[in-house]
């Protein structure tokens, strides 16, 4: 889940100087995008699973200028209602593999039943093309050595900002969204809706427990000192969504990231049933597994090496590659 | 993921009454399944993020009896070589919305550009039935002693059979799609592209080792015993796939299932950017933390806490319920 397609419209710390937001350069609205004029400079990104493809093309010869374009294209969802038509009038199957009860088809079917959905950005800027341009992403293995070395010093150097969270536990913002609190200085937390969740429907339930107690950056940190801290964030905030969304605690995952987005512990809660970004092997640990851990012995997130993803852009990547870690 | 939209296209223990593909027999491979004839009965599942939908379908006519099918139809991702064919020579574009610099269309492709990739499992039971229909999820705390008393005796009364898995480490079927063989009995093992895996793009890259040894059930069954397949698995599977494929070590993600979906040790190795159904953190192990533990203490999945969801129709979880633990 590395690099999902989908909005990501989570915090993150922001860096002391924010550089980001560009300009507000508009373009000239087009009735008719010239497709067959289209020349496609690269592939920006893709995905297999969603069966999506993001382009870089410039439109050239009678109707273009040589402008950038950024074209989407996402094959359809099947629809229910004409699958059995797509069956049984038009196909052509050709056998791929066979073994036992399993066998594998190309079918391939009219256009009109099969439509592809092309979105269009035209003309593009540099920064439309930048916002589309896939990252590769490489697997770390940080051991405790590789985070004392490499990686605190790189967050220590970056003096990110984490005011957004400080006022939420100090309630100067978002005090009404809050569905509950332990006070509890050390061992004690607030649990809020993720902003991914616009809490209408249950489906994509996603909380955020963030603790009280400053300091503890990130799973790293933790020691048997804070089980008490980590069993009332796994047992109250299971209790409090239950109590507020009447979703059992069996339905829920509960777990920390690693690399977390923001380095002030923090645990996620998102409905089981919901295929969450960040939810993957190399990114989560369960609650219960790093209560279990700590508990079996209080070194264990110091001493233990934490495999997980970083993009290409990251300058976290960087420090490794210069340490000759990747 | 427990829950995951996404296809599960993967093969699964067959139980032994299960007619179709117990003991030794095979099922006469069909060259043509008669997909014409096929009635569908109702959509099992469906998937608008994947593009796809499982569908139970009956088989009448000339060349059916009646018999139940499962037919999986996704659609395939995009292909980087051949789009800008796609966008120039065959186009039929239907303008849809236009506003400022956006604009979506309806884009009508070739057959041939534009395949359905079709699975079916026929003559299918009702427990394939079952398997592919959507269901709520439960989490389970599967302690040492739940895996004793409750899992494995589950597991033994099954008697599954992976007559299919046999039959690729004997090269009775699929022996041509082998990418890399370790042939040891004890350490070795076979590497094969996923049926999920369609090998026309890297990007979702999928294979899967499948030890030769016998009678290592699960994650479960794994001590120290067994680093030596496991290392030989990580290190040789790794340099398979780059030497054939071209994608390195740090580019995958290389994991055990608990719950797996048949009961032979295997690893799976999927592209990192890939967002593979099953990797989420409730079912994934990545085979580097399992030698990491078992490094560390040998009866480490003999002794720890597992987690993993259960649909609600799986029998496993009537077990856990009837023993009061979920």
């Amino acid at each position: 889940m590395a690099e999902s397609p989908a909005p990501k419209r989570k915090r993150e710390e922001n860096e002391g100087e924010n550089g980001a937001a560009g300009s507000h350069e508009e373009a000239p609205a087009s009735d008719t995008f010239p497709l067959a004029e289209l020349s496609v400079r690269r592939v920006l990104r893709e995905s297999a699973r969603d069966k999506t493809i993001f382009l870089h093309g410039q439109v050239k010869g009678a109707s273009g200028d040589g402008s950038d374009a950024v074209v989407i294209l996402e094959k359809t969802p099947f629809q229910e209602e004409n699958v059995a038509e797509l069956l049984t009038k038009y196909t052509k199957l050709q056998l791929q593999m066979s073994n036992d009860i399993y066998s594998t088809y190309r079918l391939f079917l009219p256009p009109e039943l099969n439509e592809i959905k092309t979105t269009v950005v035209y003309p593009a800027t540099e920064k439309h093309l930048q916002k589309y341009l896939h990252q590769e992403v490489y697997l770390i293995q940080e051991t405790g050595e590789d985070y004392k070395n490499i990686t605190l010093p790189f967050i220590e150097s970056k003096s990110f900002s984490i005011q957004w969270v400080y006022n939420i536990l100090e309630k100067k913002a978002e005090a009404d969204r809050i569905i509950y609190e332990n006070p509890d200085p050390a061992n004690g937390f607030v649990l809020i809706p993720d902003l991914k969740w616009n809490q209408k429907q249950l489906d994509d339930l996603y909380l955020i427990a963030i603790c009280h107690c400053r300091g503890i950056k990130s799973l790293r940190d933790l020691t048997a000192e804070h089980l008490p801290l980590l069993r009332n964030i796994l047992k109250e905030g299971k209790e409090a969504i239950v109590k507020r969304f009447g979703i059992a605690g069996a339905q829920l995952r509960i777990y920390l990231h690693y690399q977390p987005s923001y380095y002030h512990l923090h645990v996620h809660f998102t409905a089981l049933s919901y295929d969450a970004p960040g939810c993957s092997v190399e990114r989560a640990h369960l609650l219960s597994d790093v209560i279990e851990n700590l508990e079996l012995n209080s070194q264990y997130y110091q001493k233990r090496t934490l495999t997980f993803a970083l993009r290409a852009d990251e300058p976290l990547l960087k420090k490794f590659q210069e340490s000759e870690r990747v």
